[in-house]
Formats: C-alpha cells, structure tokens, sequence
C-alpha cells in the first residue's frame, strides 16, 4: 500500500510515519502550512521524512488559514492552559482543517499514484474535534470514493481513530519512533511548555504507556495538577 | 439563507450568484487561484462581487494546484478542442479539485455565520468529472455535517445538479444575469475562441435555452460541426 502520511511534527503523526514505514510502503510526507503561531512542529515534520528517506511537501495553506478566523491557533487569542478535553480548548478549533488537509491530500495522492493517505487522528481528540471523529473519516472515505470515481482509488487510513494517545506512544515505541524529535506544544517556545492543552495531554499518553518521556518541559509538574482527576480511559 | 457562492466568473457560477442574490441572501462570493493558466475568470467575479455588493474572497491556492500535477488547466499540457463530453477532455480533469475547494468555503462559511455553500455544479459535468455528480455532492454535505458537528450547520446549496447548462442559461436570464460579463474559455485570449471545450458547451447552451448569446467568438462557426451528431438532453 503506497501511502502518503499527513505529518505535522507532532508525537502522533511522527509515530505513524515510522509504523507506515515498518507496516507498508511509505512514498511521502506532506505537512500544511496554515498560519499556525509558530512552525516548530513543521521542522520536526522535515527531520522525520529526511530520517525515513521519502519527499516531503510542505502545502502552504496561510491563504486559507486568514479565512478561517477565530482560533487560536493562528489568531491573537491566548491559548488555554489545561487539560484538552475542557471546555477551554474548543478555542482552539480552526473549522474544517481536517476536511481541508485531507482533501488536499488525496489530491496529491491521486496525483502521484499513491494507494492510501495515513492521518494520525485518535480517540482524545474526539470530544474536541468533530472531524477526528470515526463517524467523520469513514463519511470522507465515502465522499472521496466519489470524488475521485474512475480516475483513482485513495484510501483513508486511521489506524488510531479508535486508540488513546498512549496507545499511540506504545506503538510508536514499537516502531522506534524518536520521541525527542516530536513536537506537541502549542506555544512554540524553546522547550514545551507543560501547560497547554497538548502538553498536558503529551505527558499523560507516556505515562499511560508507561514509557520514558524524554521530553523537556518548562512546568514539567502542572499535569499533575491538571490530570488529579483523571483515570486512564 | 445566508449564502456563500463559489465563483469562478463562469457563466454557470455567475448565473448562480444573480439567482441565490434574488432568492436567499448572499452574503459573499469566494473564488480560488489553484494556478489555472488564465486569470481573466477571477476578473469576471470580482466584478460580479461589485455588481452584487457582496465581499468577494479570491483565496490562493497555486501552492496546492502545484501538487495537482498532470492537467492542462494548470500545466503544459495543450487544451483539446472538442466537445466537452468527449475522453480527450479528461485531461483537463484536476484530482479532487471540487472537493478541496468545497472543503475550504465550508471552513470559510462556518467562520464568517453563513448557511449554506451555492456552486453551480450542473448535469453537463457529470460524464467527466466525478465530483459534479449528485452522488458526491451528496456525500460530501454528509461528511461536512460530521466534520462541523456542534460547531457550524452549513448545507450544500446545488440548485443545478440535475439540470443541463442550457437550463442555467434560462435561469440566469431570468435573474438577469449580464452573460456578456461572465468567461467560460479555457484559453484566456482576448475573446472566447470557441473551439475549446467550454466554448463550444456554451454555444450549445444558449441555442438550446433559445437565448441570444452576446459572446463574441474567434471562430464562431466551430461548434455547428462540433455538435452536428447532437440532440438536446
């Protein structure tokens, strides 16, 4: 299967390039540019396709991002501290990104032949995300069978769509995935914050997995606090 | 109905945009740049914008048609005459070009409050290109309902999917639509040539909506031969 992987730089989508890359046949990143604050996570993105030997395309989607306003993650609002499955992060939804780089994606894919388009979307987004939702893959494969009939056959592939983050961690530790060389944090500074959403979130998934996190964070004790509550799903 | 409509300047979106700015409420008009050869459409919505009196968006998506490699509407490929509905025209078929764009005018009408997404997808496209068809228009509005879940309620507006050109033609004379200021050539010279696709297409839709075409055409004879074999649908 000659997939192309949507790779952010972030833990997951680095993991699922390196199990594509064990599991079948790797042909590509592609990242997308949208305006976001900081293009930390892109750096990342570029690191993994040169370790895995495949091209690499960065879509500069900034165009598009200017029209999808009111988000913090390319607008001027403060990004929230704490865990990601409150309230407080749904600031942080840029409406129909996903739509947006997946369909993107299959049209590189149908263009440079490619068999299937890999996106590391994952059961912790689903509260937050609608279009990270199985329901919202399976209906896009649909809407894609018709979109591309009779010129090419894309499939959509989300092998964490019913997985936790940890799951993600212990496979991508499978699959000696370089944790290091990932990069979760919403703020873009010189180490991950610790406080944000994803970083709280980055730091339960290792725990959850049970695997060393080798990640450097400037509040490395804040996710205690924000996930007192919580047990693992 | 609060209502965004996909404008290329064509004569079917043009038409369009004079109908859903008599019927509903149109609120804007949203064009793309995917590196088409010619920019002498977007000249015909942005001035079907002004006429209107609605913001007109024209959104850059070059670095994304740059991926889209392997047709003649944005490569080097030279445009077949012919009619429209002949295999030599699948070269002008871009991969999943409808579905990128639809996908990004939802993300536009959910972050600006707007309804519904108008394009003007009509019958005479189906046989080439995939994603006119009913079939993915309708999967598509399903996997937009998924992917805005509690965020936007934004529906597919397509009032021509089961209709012919020539009854857009009919419509948008009854809108008064000004067909003089809208461009269907494929080859962006100074007047429509009339041997290409589109032109001939054209051609043909006025004569059978029995409408006086005010297009001038450099070779205004082509199309007789080009559609002799034909009968309207």
């Amino acid at each position: 299967m000659k997939t192309i992987v949507i790779c952010s730089g972030g833990l997951d989508s680095v993991s699922l390039a390196h199990m594509v890359a064990r599991d079948h046949q790797l042909t590509g990143l592609i990242s997308f540019d949208y305006g976001q604050r900081h293009r930390k996570e892109l750096d990342y993105a570029a690191l993994c396709a040169k370790r895995l030997g495949v091209p690499h395309d960065i879509i500069d989607l900034r165009p598009v991002g200017a029209v999808l306003t009111g988000s913090a993650l390319t607008d001027d609002v403060d990004v929230p501290d704490g865990h990601y499955a409150e309230d407080s992060m749904r600031v942080t939804v840029v409406p129909n990104r996903n739509a947006i780089m997946l369909t993107v994606a299959f049209g590189a894919a149908a263009a440079s032949g490619a068999n299937a388009v890999a996106t590391a979307v994952h059961g912790g987004d689903h509260f937050i995300y609608p279009d990270c939702r199985p329901e919202f893959t399976q209906a896009f494969e649909t809407m894609q069978k018709h979109a591309l009939d009779g010129y090419a056959d894309v499939s959509l592939f989300t092998p964490f769509v019913h997985r936790s983050k940890a799951d993600i961690v212990t496979e991508g530790a499978r699959c000696e995935t370089p944790f290091s060389q990932t990069w979760s944090c919403y703020k873009g500074g010189e180490y991950h914050c610790g406080r944000c959403g994803t970083c709280v979130e980055r730091r339960e998934a290792f725990h959850f997995a049970n695997v060393k996190d080798p990640t450097i964070y400037e509040d490395p004790e804040f996710w205690v606090v924000a996930t007192a509550h919580k047990e693992p799903a």
